[in-house]
């Protein structure tokens, strides 16, 4: 390490919380007629297509909670879904806000906090991730959105405005994330990179295959455990 | 009520944590030559004229900690204190980071938590805020700050973002105070409003008289322990 890391700043969707599993169970509890894993994925895969949209420029700032809402209803028509009322979608939509976190989540970022500034930077926004950190006890420091800098990850704004906030250089923030590019986008803005497995991310179905440690990142962790373990908390 | 209250928003200088007491406490331990009281009176007297600047345009958006420093300049000449290093001075303007919560602060959260999303709504920046509650175990679902809406309260961008946030109406959203201004200005918005009696804000010399219950608040307490008792928490 260069300079003392003072800040973690945590990717959120599929790092720290379970989308794919908390998003099959969902479904499976409303007994649509869909398979819940092809569901869920489908759902995901329209996200990052819906924030290059707004990246360039093609739609104005949309928060997450819309983009949802935009995808949900494409994959609504294409799995053939009809007996939803307005109310029970709505509702539907809101499970983005219920995800439920890995199983060393909590214990992770607790022990993570007692050395550190733990913050979220994540896409989704800051309803959302407020009421998901309230729901699974999230013990985060500080609430960092996209929402908040108008940008979605990877636009740089994001990874450098969590050191903004904090006064100090991006060398001492570090990235804590399950996806690589992520984590690539961070270190080109000259943060710290800690990657983190969840072999589990695409559901029971879905071996991933890009768990493997690089060369480029700083700390490579099993889970957040293991990670406060490597950081002497 | 005419709708149920979903937000408690928090204005947290006075009113969360008590700025006049730790910053003249600070002053007393760097042995400063001057009165500490009036050193903090002086200080935060500083803070509404140097926010006007920036609502009216005279200024680009600065952040808190940035005009708490171009006040604390002018302070420390005018009680003519030369003998403080430049890291000194840096360090001084951080004693709003490091504000004492009052007596009741961290219990009555907590009660409220139980029952409502609790934010701050502080001009106070994202930053400081985080490190404040870090410091003081103010147990935030989300930390909410003009930085956010780019508007210093009692900008109307301000009350009705908390509302836009959460995906809910104005009178959805309740302003806690201890300042009749910004429980009027949050009112004209349609939020609800609680007025919290915080007679010692201004330090252990100055009566507050515009303490008495008034026709436009929604709710009176004399500690966030009071205010919880009544919204049944």
């Amino acid at each position: 390490m260069t300079k003392q890391v003072k800040v973690l700043a945590f990717d959120v969707f599929g790092t720290v919380v379970d989308w794919h599993g908390s998003i099959a169970a969902e479904v499976r509890k409303l007994k649509l007629p869909v398979d819940p894993d092809a569901f869920a994925t489908a759902w995901r895969t329209g996200y990052k297509p819906a924030m290059a949209r707004v990246r360039s420029g093609e739609l104005p700032w949309t928060k997450i909670d819309d983009l949802h809402r935009l995808i949900l209803n494409d994959i609504l028509k294409d799995f053939q879904v009809n007996a939803l009322s307005e109310p029970q979608i709505r509702d539907l939509n809101l499970v983005w806000h219920r995800l439920t976190p890995w199983a060393d989540t909590v214990a992770g970022l607790t022990r993570l906090k007692s050395k550190f500034i733990i913050v979220t930077l994540s896409n989704g926004n800051l309803g959302l991730l407020a009421e998901m950190a309230k729901n699974a006890g999230l013990p985060w420091d500080l609430i960092l959105s996209a929402e908040v800098f108008r940008h979605y990850k990877p636009d740089p704004e994001t990874y450098l405005g969590v050191a903004d906030i904090f006064d100090v250089t991006p060398d001492q923030v570090m990235l804590v994330a399950a996806h690589k590019d992520d984590l690539v986008s961070a270190q080109a803005c000259g943060l710290q990179t800690a990657f983190i497995e969840r072999p589990k991310e695409f559901g029971p179905q879905v071996v991933r295959e890009d768990l493997q440690r690089e060369e480029f990142t700083t700390y490579h962790a099993k889970d957040l455990n293991e990670l406060a373990a490597q950081l002497g908390c």
